[in-house]
């Protein structure tokens, strides 16, 4: 049986990461699809884990060579997805998890329809903002411009599957829980069971 | 915040009644839809609980009103859903239960689209014929008259949105339960979530 690609998207500060990790340790078939991207590594980051960091001019060479699944534009920097990973994943059964923007998921999902398709958002704009607040890690300037950014990515929310409320992580990683759960059943993927009751 | 019907089809011997009765015990904004319908009562069944059992004529008329949100004819007799109990339930935000065929759900799905459509299906044709013969209610000829409405029922399937195994009634029940959480995030549901981020 071929897996397919679950996407969690959200704006910076949404929660995106701590959730992705938690649905990683907990489904065995899950594997983390790892973006390659043109912006230098952060402290802590390593390169084949959390990125591939390529230069421009390599990230240019995957896109003309068609070796990306989506790419896009994010703060300048350009970040992507090589579909060798994905496609071999997804064929062996496995199910790669997208950690990516709402541009790149827009494009992902045309090309993989049967993929799920996840938005999380916080409760408020308010709680957002206290969050990329308490990360210490911005200046003023940089979160006023996320906030920015998470309303536009916010008013294309309705193009995904679902859309989670993060009000609190546990319940959040529940519910996306709950919702692969129930994807098994969807009746798209049901033709070989259907099949047997010919 | 408006409900949406539910819907649960089955071959007859597909455990539908069960699951149905699990189902409404389990969620208490769940309403059953009460058919109506022209085949006189069985023993046991009582009228407005069970179905409302109408004459055709009174049926026909209901028909011809536009007072059926579905309806068909099933092995001859006709069988349809009151559109009065519905809207009143989903617009008190409720979510109606709907025990219906394959043809009056096909019918309802375009009327409904943001309902949840599940099919239940049996392991494998021989369990479906198993389950009927244990039944003890219908003649051998009646149970190949069953199996061949059931091929062609599962025949249809993939029109819902789901397709759920029932190879053991507990696993299927918690299938239905899955679903229906998953189903509260689904991004078609999240307008007023994501207007209040605005």
């Amino acid at each position: 049986m071929r897996g397919y690609p679950i996407v969690i998207s959200s704006p910076s500060g949404g929660g995106k990461t701590t959730l992705v990790h938690r649905i990683l340790a907990d489904m065995p078939k899950a594997a983390y699809s790892v973006s390659i991207c043109t912006r230098p590594p952060r402290t802590g980051e390593r390169n084949g884990r959390d990125y591939f960091f390529v230069s421009k001019p390599a990230f240019e060479r995957m896109v003309r060579k068609h070796e990306l699944a989506e790419w896009a534009n994010v703060h300048g920097y350009l970040y992507g997805t090589p579909k060798k990973f994905l496609d071999a994943k997804i064929s062996l059964g496995y199910f790669p998890i997208l950690d990516i923007d709402v541009q790149g998921a827009i494009q992902l999902k045309k090309k993989y329809p049967d993929g799920v398709y996840i938005f999380l958002i916080p409760p408020t704009l308010r709680e957002l903002s206290r969050r990329l607040r308490e990360r210490h890690t911005d200046s003023a300037e940089e979160i006023k411009k996320r906030l920015m950014a998470a309303k536009r990515e916010i008013s294309m929310a309705q193009q995904y599957d679902y859309v989670v409320l993060n009000d609190d992580i546990d319940a959040a990683v529940e519910r996306v829980k709950t919702i692969l759960e129930a994807e098994r059943w969807r009746a798209h993927r049901a033709e070989s069971r259907l099949k047997a009751l010919r």
